[in-house]
């Protein structure tokens, strides 16, 4: 097989239905010939790592470690799905104790052991926060930390092409920005149905307010959906979005659907929110978020609740106040 | 993306683990763009294709649907992962006579729904027998039914590498042949370790009769120890070898791994089982096993299992002596 570098890439987390698909992915993609899998449940990794060897995949070399320092050292990519899982009920927010800690380790982890990591993709929820926690103590540069943000727009697609029974690739850049939460900004005016606005569409007989309100409402609530049907979590989307993610960082193809990544700017400050962006070789490249009056308090709103967020973790002493940052991270 | 055809590519048992990673893997290797999920489970299928329409693939036509007629119409290739696992208070037999009626009811199917099938990969076990009777109820030619056998030889593979601590893939041709459950014949005569034969290596300090033994073994207890390690059933790599084994058949690259395949020669009569074989857009073709006095007598052992567990299935009704075979299919 032919990969697109030997620089090491890091799977934290492989011992989960998550990130063990990633490893599958990534290699199946080609990415790294040096893929690392990192987790602190031993056994399970090496089941991981026992099935992956099974596939046979020629010209790969498959390393695995239980110990955070042997797994990080000279890791040039990251991919880290290391938190616990949301259980039916549970809303991403629920999580945040716990998973702002293990970012809050993740981050340090970074700093100690590979300073020089070129992207590090974090997943696990709340990403907006738990990403922006890991990138405050990493001190890597905020274009090298990206949050996964896209499923939001990759489902508002879904839903959009399912109403108008068209294949998926025909609704052309559908958005949502702002958190990746409840709270996230659901956008008309970037998309296209088959080359129409959707703007233009909204609101006839085509798609009425009400049925765009619960259209926005099935976006909102894609990933709970999932666990209802499946009876688990989502694996394979996030794991095969975000591997796409690192890839584009790697040198693969852009990646164009919106990522979470960190802002500071006239608009929102402080802040790690899915933006228009584009991941390439220089990490994740971000515009300032355009829409209409309707769209604009709607990511006003997000940005609120995602400060609010933030401002919770200051309060628990898990992020110190946005004024110290700079001690942590002289790139903030 | 680039798809290597439009034909119809079915993936039966869809909603389950395997099912679900086969049909992100198809998509992920460029096979068909357009792709069936069938299962009897309808809600968690549902979830299944959410979570790859959350993926975004361009160019590609997901359905999917509970109703066989519907998934078989028109099918030009398909992998069925669709039996019943072993459950706990279950005897072997138990599962033998389930999953055998599944696959008479596969073969039924195919004859009923789609006899134009290019190609079939049965996975589900015992493959072996279970490919047998969807073989024999299906109409198909032998060339165009194969079941999963590759894992043992891959295991194999893996098992020798880390023994020798070299690169997997310098453990080249290393094969198993016969049945796919514990009477496999694990042979020592085809493989090279980095260019050296196994068999002069077996028995001396470098790998003991004793660890060659322990090697044996660990191959054909491969998916227990998956089992043991991960607190399921190995699900990757099957997917991953029999997706690799359809799109041999779909024109991608020759599998050159054993399969198990339809065998009426001198040597074994009126058997699946794993054999020298290489699949291609033409099907299956498979060459006479030739080894050393041990090997030959392990494998003609695998062989008289193989053929006790077919006269079982037969005794149990499932399947038809073989004499009257041809009624059922004339290519037999």
């Amino acid at each position: 097989m032919k990969f697109l570098t030997n620089e090491k890439l890091v799977i934290s987390g492989a011992a989960g239905m998550i990130g063990s698909n990633m490893a599958q992915t990534a290699i199946m993609m080609g990415l790294s010939s040096n893929i690392c899998l990192y987790d602190i449940y031993l056994p399970g990794l090496e089941g991981v790592v026992e099935e992956l060897r099974h596939c046979a995949f020629p010209g790969i070399n498959i390393t695995f470690t239980d110990k955070v320092e042997k797994a990080f050292k000279d890791a040039k990519y990251m991919v880290s799905s290391g938190g616990a899982p949301r259980k039916a009920g549970m809303t991403r927010e629920d999580l945040l104790v716990g998973n702002t800690k293990i970012a809050k380790q993740l981050g340090e982890d970074i700093k100690q052991y590979c300073p020089d990591l070129k992207h590090c993709v974090v997943i696990f929820n709340p990403a907006d926060i738990t990403g922006l926690v890991a990138l405050v103590y990493s001190g890597l540069e905020p274009s090298r930390i990206t949050t996964l943000a896209a499923l939001d727009s990759t489902r508002l697609q879904s839903a959009l092409a399912k109403h108008f029974g068209i294949a998926q690739d025909k609704v052309t850049t559908p958005r949502t920005y702002g958190g990746h939460g409840e709270q996230m900004a659901v956008f008309a005016s970037t998309a296209k149905i088959d080359g129409k606005p959707l703007t233009d569409i909204i609101g006839t007989p085509a798609l009425t307010d009400e049925q765009w309100a619960k259209i926005k409402q099935d976006v909102i609530k894609g990933g709970a959906k999932i666990i209802e049907l499946r009876g688990r979590s989502s694996f394979q989307s996030p794991s095969y979005v975000s591997i796409k993610m690192v890839g584009a960082a790697m040198g693969a193809e852009k990646f164009e659907w919106p990522s979470g990544c960190y802002v500071n700017n006239s608009q929102f400050k402080n802040v790690i929110m899915a933006m228009p962006s584009m991941i390439d070789a220089e990490g994740v490249h971000y515009k300032d978020v355009k829409g209409n009056a309707t769209e604009m308090a709607a990511i006003e709103a997000s940005y609120k609740h995602l400060q609010a967020m933030r401002d919770e973790v200051i309060s628990l002493g898990v992020l110190p106040p946005v004024s110290e940052w700079k001690k942590y991270n002289p790139h903030l």
